[in-house]
């Protein structure tokens, strides 16, 4: 993972009134910025990603074609690339580094492609998960830059029940002992453990269990599924940086800034691209109905749900048939073209 | 709580081989059994409960009136009164306690309505969550005993999905030190607190969080919520017996025995009670899809969702307005004079 560049932000200040200091922002691009700097996408990077992790959308062919478009991946902050719990030096280090907001991300995101890549306006804004509340923030902030937004599976602010599911997590990871308030000597393995088992009920849907779906990744029973896979995801991760995520998306409202104060759906009509609102049909914390809201009150939205039994997953093209990732490839292509 | 009966039950072999020795099974009945001994009701608790929670749908006046019926509540092995973790002596107390499973249970409450209660037959088997289970067993295991069935907010057999997200909460339970394995000197209560705080996503659905519906209950936000209800509600509980508890319910499956051979359609098929299934429509771990199933493979029953945004807890009749108690008590009125 040596393929990326980084933006030296600086000072910081934070939503919070903290500033960080000796900022960076990590990020990857794909393709070549036109005279213009017209041909240009942002494609932020969703809970525990990287730009790697962007990559199943980018490729010749496809929508996202690097040989016609520039795609900007910025890492979001606490991801362990950009500066994050993990990576920023004391006395901000571990559980002392600052809350970071979407708002917090997207303005050091639109320095980098301003004043570091020379970007005009974007032709789309792109994100799944974590990565659909950056981009509905860039939209609603910055109309004029985004021509077009698609939000894979994500919101505009956290509902209470997604907030509420994310408080479980949190919950699993930190009852570790080992976890000592973020000033463990070694990995708190039985809370990291724990937080992934605690996310597999949430992660796909009641269906999807029931047709024994892990079947199709490879996993020849349930408990094979839930040790191979999911006791197993969090253990490469730092604890301070996932719980620093966590706080991000929690704390997800596009209105919540001097901008908008509050008003949520003042926000979501600020938003002028062109938009396809696509939560996944079966997902279990973005549930289809905060996107059909969020479609109602965007003035050229149109709601179009991944017909998908992946719950979350959908949104990031898991299901090894290549359905969602093509329902979604396919979308993006005929938003693109639009 | 003194207001119960005991039965000696002796020596129970249970489905895991192992004896359980000095069996109790605590009951408690409302109203009086008629002379021919055919005016009985089965009523068994749910997980975490005992007798006392079972009230809420007995009363004069209600369908499970103690003046005209004899309603008898036998408490679930495991729920800290009937044999339990927390109350069986060494060797075979705390984490060693046997694994008792759902048709265990209902085979010591058959010798305890026979032998000593003198019950013919029930005019009715109704019960909630763990109860519902409980309930299909005996209309399974003794269909000449049940001539009606009311299952609220359970199921036949625990579902993969529901399987997962009971593992997500054991994990966060046991992931605090303090647990050790069972053979703790104090309440482990980061464990407890955790595992309330997992379950807080589960009970209620997406839409009673986006509704605020917590604030009909008093509580004046949803932090306020997730601290006084969730953190709390399992304080008062022996860890031991809610994972003794969690174990029946994951190993629950009717047609789990001898008698049936695992084969789940023909257990179904062997109820003759008329029968009400009664899943709450919007609950997020015994969804209503698996009570379709179970409803379209019992010879005479009535799929009947209750409809409410009350999640899981529909079934228990929490909702303050009484709209889904009414619902369910109405349900069993009609069901009782059918």
């Amino acid at each position: 993972m040596s393929d990326y560049q980084v933006f030296e932000a600086g000072d910081v200040l934070l939503q919070s009134d903290i500033t960080l200091r000796d900022t960076e922002l990590v990020y990857k691009t794909h393709g070549t910025l036109n005279a213009e700097g017209t041909n240009a996408i942002i494609y932020p990077t969703r809970y525990g990603g990287t730009h790697v992790d962007n990559e199943f959308l980018i490729g010749e062919g496809m929508a996202l074609d690097p040989s016609k478009y520039f795609i900007i991946c910025p890492n979001k902050f606490g991801n362990g690339t950009s500066s994050s719990p993990s990576n920023t030096p004391a006395p901000f280090d571990g559980p002392k580094f600052p809350r970071v907001t979407i708002y917090d991300n997207v303005m050091v995101q639109h320095r980098l492609v301003t004043e570091v890549l020379g970007v005009k306006r974007f032709v789309l804004a792109v994100g799944w998960s974590m990565g659909a509340q950056q981009v509905y923030q860039w939209a609603c902030l910055f109309p004029d830059m985004v021509e077009r937004l698609a939000t894979l599976a994500g919101s505009a602010r956290c509902a209470k029940h997604n907030f509420v599911f994310i408080e479980g997590v949190k919950a699993a990871l930190t009852a570790d002992a080992e976890f000592k308030n973020g000033w463990y000597e070694r990995q708190p393995r039985i809370g990291l453990q724990s937080m992934g088992r605690v996310w597999a009920g949430w992660a796909l849907c009641q269906e999807w269990y029931r047709k024994e779906m892990y079947r199709s990744l490879g996993y020849s029973s349930l408990d094979d599924f839930l040790t191979a896979y999911w006791d197993g995801i969090y253990l490469q991760r730092d604890p301070n940086d996932l719980l620093a995520m966590m706080d991000t998306w929690q704390q997800a409202d596009i209105s919540a800034n001097d901008t908008f104060k509050g008003d949520f759906e003042k926000a979501l009509g600020a938003i002028t691209a062109k938009t396809y609102v696509m939560p996944g049909q079966t997902d279990l914390y973005f549930p289809p109905e905060d996107g059909e809201y969020e479609a109602e009150h965007i003035p050229n939205a149109e709601f179009r749900p991944i017909p998908s039994l992946w719950g979350h997953y959908a949104g990031g093209g898991k299901d090894p048939t290549g359905a969602d990732q093509k329902f979604i490839d396919d979308s993006l292509t005929e938003l693109l073209s639009a």
